[in-house]
């Protein structure tokens, strides 16, 4: 069922309680034919368990995926004035335009592995204020895009892959973990799209000084005051997924950072998500840890857009090709079943 | 070209000087097309790389995968006689058959992947002799698996899997890495199919009397005494395609370790060779390690049967997706490059 329209921030806390939740019967059902079909119980590792991943949540025990539809969002960062990133902004749009014209990662991973593709850019000439000076969005700003991600979702795909597009973008996702998991700036900063270590260093005492000014805030006020527009699209997108149903591959550090908000409010709001890839941004494998996901892929990626994801529904595909595509012992005539 | 039938195991030193080389021009131009295209220098990662490869062995910037030829290779273990393993063998030729039906792992594996399956049965009737008591096979029977398994490879085909199946062969493959790469037998022995803790306990004792009893095998001759026919086969098989410059992707543990008398051999005679995921059995990661091969993959199965090939096979199409089709920062208008 289609999510309604938030109004209010604080209502994400009451959300979790009215969710559709992960379908144990089926889970065990998919879990029980894994061990039927023609292979060693368990010899498939990850592949079962995304299957049975997909199975609960499919409320079957057979999962298909006929419809995968990817969003990326893309947003600026007010941030950027801090000098936090060796692109100038402008490129966030003319990447949204090269989005547009087929010419990105992203679009030739979604047509190799099967993805609907749909760019949305959220106010890019509005970008957020400069967090180290203020909250990045009012709550009616975040509310806005909040929405409008959760607006864009098909509730009749099958899986939802989300990535995104902003130049700065890796300042405010390190400031959205360091905000949420706490330790230090560092444990969160890396190079991005190329700093140097000076640039690194710079970068998290940008950082920290963002976390200091904003410290007192909690859950999704964490989001209006660190986030960026891509970063709410993403949580809404979250949540309306979750209210149809449809599982979700993050993609890498950027995606997770994302919805550390969410992680923040409520940890069963991230049930239906999965991590598509370990980003080669530092501050990943900690938040991963931290959210209890493991990345499906390691290609030691930091793109962004989308694409680890785009890559891991191949693997989701493949694994459910085989989960339910296999003879069992019995069909097949193999003994030792 | 198509590479002459070997009369005698101690040709295959003389290979390596006579096989074609990467094409370090081809890598190149790769390489500075990676740099153009439109996204931060190395931020695809692992792909890029990929993609290089790829260039390098196809001697050309602009690598495809339009045919991938995917063969699974089977054998009967004289060695389980010895209780090695919990299945019977007469599982062997009924695998084989759930292939021949399409209801196996690989079948699906390859058909969501885009591979061309073929499946040889190496005189399944017909296992290799128990080798804690002689050697698996004469000279003359390595050498006729060795030229099934090169004269089956596909001249024309881009890119070339290599999967087994074999009852029993996890205990060839640990037998092979322990007599090539030393150390303790209980370093290559892992639980196979299904193996508790006192059958792989047992299993490292027949390995480590297998291969003190071989001791004096170096190179091919390791391959004769402690092999079996898929193993030989798969040998012949990456012999055949380096003659005719295919890309190999090597599945897991056994394939890995059937290739390890290749390695000792002259370890250039793998530089085509990538292994395509890291296998649960606890010997691969060493083998791996050993041989300078970084798996693609890790989903901690432990299969076979070209299982982990097939899966890397949609990863490197996603490379060449993106080496191939995407914009470069001139086209697209994109500040940066």
């Amino acid at each position: 069922m289609p999510m309604t329209e938030l109004t209010n921030l604080s209502q994400v806390s009451e959300l979790a309680a009215t969710f559709p939740k992960f379908d144990e019967d089926a889970a065990d059902a998919a879990q029980a034919r894994q061990n039927s079909l023609t292979k060693p119980p368990g010899a498939l590792g990850r592949l079962e368990e995304l299957a049975i991943f997909l199975a609960g949540w499919a409320e079957t025990d057979r999962p298909a995926i006929n419809t995968a539809q990817a969003l990326v969002f893309a947003g600026n960062h007010g941030v950027c004035a801090q000098g936090v990133n060796p692109f100038p902004q402008e490129v966030t749009a003319q990447m949204v335009a090269n989005f547009d014209h087929g010419g990105a990662a992203i679009n030739q991973l979604c047509k190799a592995n099967g993805a609907d593709l749909s760019v949305i850019a959220l106010d890019l000439d509005r970008p957020t204020a400069d967090f180290t000076e203020a909250p990045a969005m009012s709550e009616a700003e975040c509310l806005e895009a909040l929405n409008r991600g959760a607006g864009a979702v098909d509730d009749s795909a099958d899986i939802l892959l989300l990535g995104e597009m902003g130049i700065g973008n890796s300042t405010t996702a390190a400031a959205l973990a360091h905000a949420v998991l706490g330790g230090s700036a560092g444990d969160w900063t890396g190079a991005g799209t190329g700093l140097n270590a000076e640039g690194v260093s710079h970068k998290a005492e940008v950082v920290a000084r963002a976390v200091a000014l904003h410290g007192a805030a909690h859950g999704m006020d964490i989001l209006a005051a660190l986030g960026g527009r891509e970063q709410a699209a993403i949580c809404g997108a979250v949540l309306a997924a979750r209210a149809a149903r449809i599982p979700v591959l993050l993609d890498g550090y950027i995606c997770t950072a994302a919805v550390a908000p969410l992680f923040a409010t409520d940890p069963a709001l991230l049930d239906h998500c999965l991590v598509a890839h370990a980003s080669a941004e530092p501050g990943h494998a900690a938040l991963c840890k931290a959210m209890n996901k493991e990345p499906i892929l390691r290609f030691e990626m930091r793109l962004g857009e989308g694409s680890g994801a785009a890559l891991a529904l191949g693997v989701l595909k493949s694994a459910l090709a085989c989960h339910n595509g296999m003879a069992t012992f019995a069909e097949a005539g193999v003994a030792g079943g």
